[in-house]
């Protein structure tokens, strides 16, 4: 096995593992970072989930995830900005420097785009203070245009860069996902231009694959399966000046119904083969 | 029943009628516009359905479509740039001036999309002059970013200008087609790009509705039903100086379940209280 010091593991890549079999399977492999998300978290208990990775000598590389910020019902404003509240102080009790935002998509019966982004900045404002406050960062994170009309409004890293850069860099970031930014080919400059700035606070990796499954949520490829070529954009980051982990997060149909160790183990193997230095 | 004097019907939004159906179901609403495709005509027969067309006092607005430019390997290039060739002469005796071009997905094993590309180029360079000695525009359409991979490498205004613009407007332009730019905040300034350019060569109606169904192909919503704003895109259009055919172009399974005239009849009100100038 190889150098393993840049690779982090997302969790909904293995989520059919507990928190305790992901700790143990980290371990046997000699994976030492994973990224976290809320749902899992809260269910195995935020402090345990604290105290589990410390004690496996495991870094938490972030917390996914945040965001849904576009609702124009007041009332669901604040239920939003008060769950993205939680999820920082989540984030800080982690240990985790960076919590990924997800924007939110168009409100039903709304057609405007714009406007939706903009109430996403409006959110950012309210949380970006906050978030400092408890040492976290916020890593908007732009999905594929497939999801623009119903998860995100935010399709492309340059929109991501145009929010993220009303806020100090130590706030407000952007995620770099190849899934979600590999067709675009204003991608790199994008990506020098969030280098630049110190805005990339997190690389996360996935394939892309066809066909794509029906709701289009659950088909990301396993690294080296898809179309993306996973050296080029690590290239791009790191040209960009970006040193931190690589995330590999998968959300895929077939890769959870297979034994969790199992899938982890070839996800560590694909890494190496498609995107270690 | 109100104007409909830029409305034109693209025959794969009814394609359980016939073509004599069509042409009676277009006669009986008032419909003078048909986009028309290559499987269809060819089934028919070319010269039947021109003749049938031009009896009916149909104008064909577009042939839909030629394209997949991508291959690697030199006979299957050969093969895609004869069959174009058969596409342009089908567009000339249907007596429509516009082939529109879908361009290819990656080719199998391949994650060089710049590459992919070029050899669409390569191909429109061989075309352009075929097409206009036969009276032919060719028309690049960018399709949405989720289509990247299999189906077509160019998914942006500004990439498909960037290929148009290699050739004069007479020969090459763009399709704008809702469905595959309404996420994009840069496709307004390209369609001034184009329109300045005298390069929009037709403009194509499609709604956006989620989720979409496996392999995202026959998912397009009927005009209204989803987050696309058709008036404000319309605006776009014209506000680059295009006066032509606004055409209606669904891949729905729903809609092809259902009894043609009655979709054609819905088309034309959606049209109306949707789209109408």
């Amino acid at each position: 096995m190889t150098d393993l010091t840049r690779f982090s593991i997302n969790q909904m890549t293995v989520k059919q593992l507990s928190m305790p079999e992901l700790a143990e399977a980290c371990r046997g492999l000699g994976v030492t970072q994973v990224g976290l998300w809320r749902e899992p978290v809260q269910e195995y208990g935020v402090e345990a989930t604290a105290e589990l990775v410390r004690d496996a000598g495991l870094t938490v590389t972030t917390l996914c995830r945040g965001g849904f910020f576009t609702a124009i019902d007041a009332e669901e404003r604040a239920a939003a900005l008060a769950d993205n509240r939680r999820a920082i102080d989540e984030a800080a009790t982690l240990g985790t420097d960076t919590l990924v935002l997800v924007s939110g998509g168009l409100p039903p019966g709304s057609r405007d785009l714009r406007a939706a982004r903009e109430r996403v900045a409006d959110a950012l404002a309210e949380l970006a203070p906050y978030a400092e406050d408890h040492g976290v960062r916020l890593a908007i994170e732009p999905l594929h245009p497939v999801y623009a009309a119903d998860r995100c409004v935010v399709s492309t890293l340059a929109q991501a860069l145009d929010l993220a850069e009303r806020f100090p860099a130590h706030q407000v970031g952007v995620t770099v996902d190849t899934y979600h930014v590999w067709w675009d080919d204003q991608a790199p400059a994008q990506i020098a231009r969030a280098g630049a700035g110190g805005r990339i606070h997190t690389f996360q990796l996935a394939d892309w694959i066809t066909p794509l499954p029906e709701g289009v949520l659950n088909g990301r490829g396993q690294i080296g399966d898809g179309a993306v070529d996973m050296r080029e954009w690590r290239g791009y980051v790191e040209a960009a000046g970006y040193t931190g982990p690589i995330e590999v997060e998968l959300f895929n149909e077939e890769l959870w119904a297979r034994d969790g160790r199992e899938v982890l183990a070839e996800t560590v193997e694909r890494f190496l083969a498609h995107a270690a230095g």
